[in-house]
């Protein structure tokens, strides 16, 4: 690490007023960030890119209960500038190094002393402190420990984001207890949320969540979101649709007051990604750095992974997660031996030997079981509390045969724990559920959150919440656990900090094309410069049965064609990816599958080639330890032609490309499932031509051709 | 048990609307009871005593959150009535057999179907059940199971207690916090909790709690309470100050419904004591039987006991909670052994020894010991989660010598939970806290709940904690723990049900003499017609040192003579008694404490044998299993005569009486401490003379001289 501190300490005028001092700046590469106190004493910043405005001069400051936060003037005690340049290695991810640099400022600030008051009175102090990257800007808020200020609860935050025209955004309502939205791209002035989230009680018209992904006119690409999310609720944007300023809205508590915090304390960091290439925004590692390394020694248990499910076909309406269909169950004293079984029930034993048997056979690590465990029957939207218990399996489902079965097969069945919400019940169950899990041989559970949150009047983006997901990443940790968590808050990089934590939902899903209208054929081509910019997604890609898979509605289709499907795998990067499908789906197609099969999910390096957020994104890895590159590219509803130079690979390597492409005649709309298996022989000097099909894409594996 | 079954199924007129139906009555021995349904479809019950009016006709019903609840004109679908005449014995009690005889009316009712519904439309149904007793009535609304309703939230309880005078009222102000306010007497027209709870922000100015005692100009006593509070928000009275109505006030959730409930569910009963004597309320078992027998198979382990305790010489100030005079701690990455112990810390290993040298010498089984556990140092009144993990001593407290030390001793250490009401963390490890309890030797525990609620915006009054409570009771209960709750809702006889769970707290106990201005006289004259009426509380009587025990504040002093400290073992009856004072201050009145010695906490009998709330009681009680007596007698600020005929001993039996008297010149005020002590061969033709001083009280130990 290369280190220098600057120190440069103001007179401070004790009985003065606040009083206007000189802007403070830091800066590195093509960004430059400004801090400024008015002669008004508020605090503000300002972040340039290039020289061109990125948020222009921005209110800073938080107000608290108590009526005494850091709203009012302040004034300058001091500041201090250091650089930090270092390099380190992620327990899993898109590349194998990443490199940390920046220049920090912080900002020591104090209330100023009303006139006539003593030097030896007690004031409150509030640090904030800048770290400027070459790709843009992280700040926080910090509390330190101080006589004047322990507890105390912050009622709004205001940090503003002023943004000096009026950019396309892409963005979804501000809905405190979901973020499973499709995006509208529009205007900043054009921001309207009331068509689409007309039924969220809390959602307000011009409110959006982060990441919320910008592009101005003159072509800059800026991102607005947060790292390192704990003990705090969730930033949402609050958008002035005349003046395009972003004001903070955090998500509040049941009792109106934002986070309950104690100093020495800190907010999350409020990041803003610019570049004037759009590549760059999904190269950008800002948010990981801003993360706290893993305190984790051990981390070999920790397995980057594929898996199937007993989970589609609930989605499509073929079979369900409840054994019964009666529909007023209480946990305790109901004899689930005695229901009648509905005959539809999914997670049956010999339903789940039939997903390890698939999984044995194409190598995927893990079989996904959900509703095995009983109280189902009634677990959603009736803020109930005592809905699961997570260790008392379903009569059809006999966990010890799984668990001998699975091991046989060298398959692991994952654990699924839905809380419908009710987590004050999960937190009282939640060790013995992790017993239980060790002792049926689970290493890996995924987490769910339908529903409204009990403590009732929390919200799953408030700072309760935003503790609770935290704990669980330990919890599980504690018992070498691994977590995917479903319907929590969007990510925020804590994966950096909690390894085991591969990856949330929290954004709309490949599962919306099962149940409701669908995702529309740029979703996909969003999602990266959005959601994905916090953490990995469980977005469940590999449906090859696109269209008739439900029943009951026959129209129903999901918008991709069949190689989008594989190309997802590349362009939606995760540690965790499941292949989503059903079985006998894939068994009709297994030369395509073939790439599913043969995908990491764990790479050395990863290069955007081509990227344009709404439109297209032509992605390529490296496996982790092996040459081996995977590629990716996806298209919205155009037809394009995407020539890819293969300049990556290693020079002087021939190479086997599969080349997984769209079928001639290949469109969602019209013949999904049209695809052709290429191979040939390339190297680093060849160019390929992909030809992606209305919401197509193509899939592209390299492997070197041994020498003979 | 008698039992017979009539029921009436009146002619149901479908298509009309509401119709006036003959009101339906229910009586035992001297109430009455009868139910109307007015010609508006309103449901209304009125309640007489000796052909008095008790209650006059009053509302039924409840409104739901969806808008479709029962406070709208309902239809009578029939009705049935029966007679219950039964016997059971408590595991621990005043008395060894309980009578519980009583008429049941049980009201069928549903929502009128709206003109032109068909017969087959889904109608919601609701059962109101009345048990009349001869002393009083209770009632409750029962929800059974209906396709027509399964999940629904109670936004009111329209439940009205509608008395015919201006009755003299014994009230607390309406809290949903806290029970812990000195009694007001006034008549209802001068109900004005204003003055009383103006720093409690949910204090509305006719608000009052229950048990609410009242007393009407021709005699009657009544009281209006509730039984058996499980899964639904604590019952608050308001009070119409013009026509002496008091109508229901249920406690909030943070959402401002008032109860979550899945059919088939039931409110608790709704209580109403009443007699033209006194000492019949006292004697009432209403609410008690009113509860549900225990499921508890064994309850051998489960004891009524006396304990003295590491406590008061922290109330007054002499020694501390806390462990270092730290004031901003995280319970996380704190290490206590680096911390500057105070000197003052009070559960230090040498100090409890102290404490069970005493309990070994003096038979007292137990010894609480409170701040033995890291995180006292800023623990209340910060709204902050992570406060105690109950499983962590500080560096002076020996958890494992001092488990050797009091088994050696024949004593145990009874342990200490406070949660700072950050009850979702204490959920979190309560089953942790157990196990190490278990580990240790313990098996009973003193919760606490001071502070606000956490989940945040619930209350410790609302179903969510009710819930808790319960819920508590039942995990002690399955480690075979004991438990005793301060800072709960008070009690509604759920101590039948769970016999583990020995008292609460729950009202202002002895201890605001060590912190406050005190209890007035009066106050234990009127808790066993309030609080008490509930189930037993956790006082912590026993102060002999009743001046000067505050070094900082000595002015202050406790509000009775040391005799009426005495009698309070005996006229508040609780299976778990506290010797509260210190060691010291006892082994100055050692011929005083073996009346504490001596007094059993279990009884096969007792007889009220003078009472009039806010004046005086004398109660004498037959020790479990043997023919011993013990008197307590107490007055309010009033010296009093009390010649007490000792016909309850057995004929032809001498008995030793050791009498325990306020000194000649006792007084509360002047001269606290004198007390003089005789004895004296009594049989059970011999009446006792007793004189109670000012603020004094009388207590008397009665045992059979053996035969020659």
């Amino acid at each position: 690490m290369r280190y220098f501190l600057l120190t440069l300490l103001l007179p401070l005028s004790y009985q003065s007023n606040a009083q206007a001092v000189a802007p403070l700046t830091a800066q590195l590469d093509n960004v430059s960030l400004t801090f400024a106190l008015g002669a008004d004493g508020r605090p503000s910043y300002a972040v340039t890119y290039r020289g061109r405005s990125v948020i222009t001069p921005s209110r800073l400051g938080l107000s608290f209960v108590d009526g005494r936060g850091f709203d009012g003037p302040l004034q300058l005690l001091g500041s201090e500038v250091k650089n930090v340049d270092e390099t380190w290695q992620p327990v899993w991810g898109e590349v194998k190094d990443i490199r940390n640099h920046y220049q920090q400022l912080t900002v020591h600030l104090r209330q100023p002393l009303a006139p006539g008051q003593k030097l030896d009175v007690v004031y409150r102090k509030l640090d904030i402190v800048f770290r400027v990257f070459a790709d843009g800007v992280g700040f926080r808020y910090e509390f330190p420990a101080q006589s004047a200020l322990t507890y105390f609860a912050v009622q709004d935050e205001h940090t503003e984001f002023n943004l000096p025209g009026n950019h396309k955004a892409f963005w979804i309502p501000g809905d405190y207890d979901s973020n499973e939205y499709a995006y509208t791209t529009s205007r900043l002035s054009e921001v309207n949320t009331t068509p689409i989230a007309a039924i969220q009680e809390k959602a307000a018209p011009t409110r959006v969540q982060t990441p919320l992904m910008l592009k101005s006119d003159d072509g800059l690409y800026i991102n607005i979101h947060e790292a390192a999310l704990v003990n705090y609720p969730a930033l949402f944007l609050n958008v002035d649709t005349r003046n395009f300023h972003l004001s903070s809205q955090l998500v509040p508590a049941a009792t109106g007051a934002k986070a309950y915090l104690q100093a020495p304390e800190h907010t999350p960091w409020r990041t803003i990604v610019v570049s004037d290439k759009a590549p760059d925004m999904l190269a950008s590692k800002l948010i990981l750095n801003l993360n706290e390394p893993t305190k984790l020694t051990d981390t070999g248990w920790i397995q980057p992974q594929k898996f199937v499910g007993v989970w589609w076909e609930m989605q499509v309406g073929k079979a369900s997660w409840n054994y019964a269909d009666t529909t007023n169950i209480k946990l305790a004293g109901t004899n689930w031996n005695k229901l009648r079984p509905s005959g539809r029930h999914g997670a049956t034993t010999a339903n789940v030997k039939r997903y390890i048997d698939f999984a044995a056979k194409h190598h995927i690590p893990s079989v996904l079981v959900e509703g095995w465990n009983v109280g189902w029957e009634d677990w959603a939207n009736n803020w109930k509390e005592e809905v699961f218990d997570f260790v008392t399996p379903y009569p059809d489902f006999d966990v010890d045969e799984l668990q001998r079965y699975a091991a046989s097969k060298g398959v692991r069945v994952m654990m699924h724990h839905e809380t419908s919400s009710s987590v004050t019940n999960y937190e009282r169950r939640q060790e013995d559920a992790y017993r239980f899990m060790k002792a049926h041989g689970y290493n890996a559970v995924k987490t769910g959150y339908v529903g409204r949150i009990i403590p009732r009047g929390e919200h799953h983006d408030g700072q309760w919440m935003s503790n609770h997901y935290v704990r669980t990443a330990e919890l599980t940790a504690a018992s070498q656990i691994m977590v995917d968590m479903h319907e929590a808050v969007r990510p925020t990089g804590l994966h950096r900090t909690y390894p085991n934590w591969l990856a949330c939902e929290s954004a709309r899903g490949n599962e919306f094309n099962a149940f409701s209208e669908g995702n529309r054929p740029e979703h996909e081509t969003i999602l990266p410069f959005t959601r994905l910019m916090g953490g990995p997604m469980d977005y469940t890609p590999g449906i090859f049965k696109l269209q008739g898979y439900n029943p009951s509605v026959p129209e129903r289709r999901v918008h991709t064609t069949l190689v989008k499907q594989l190309a997802l795998y590349v362009t939606m990067y995760s540690p965790l990816q499941m292949a989503a499908d059903l079985p006998e789906n894939y068994e009709k197609h297994l030369d395509a599958f073939q790439f599913i099969e043969d995908v990491p999910v764990d790479w050395d390096d990863t290069r955007i080639l081509a990227a344009e957020p709404g439109d297209y994104l032509t992605t390529v890895r490296k496996a982790k330890g092996k040459d081996e590159w995977y590629l990716g590219a996806i298209t919205d509803e155009q037809a394009r032609q995407q020539p890819v130079p293969l300049n990556f690979l290693t020079p002087g390597v021939r190479y086997e490309a599969i080349i997984y492409a769209d079928g001639k005649q290949a469109d969602w709309q019209r013949n999904p499932t049209a695809y052709q298996i290429t191979k040939k022989v390339v190297d680093a000097k060849s160019t390929l031509q992909l030809r992606l099909a209305p919401g197509g894409g193509a899939a592209v594996s390299f492997k070197p051709i041994a020498a003979r």
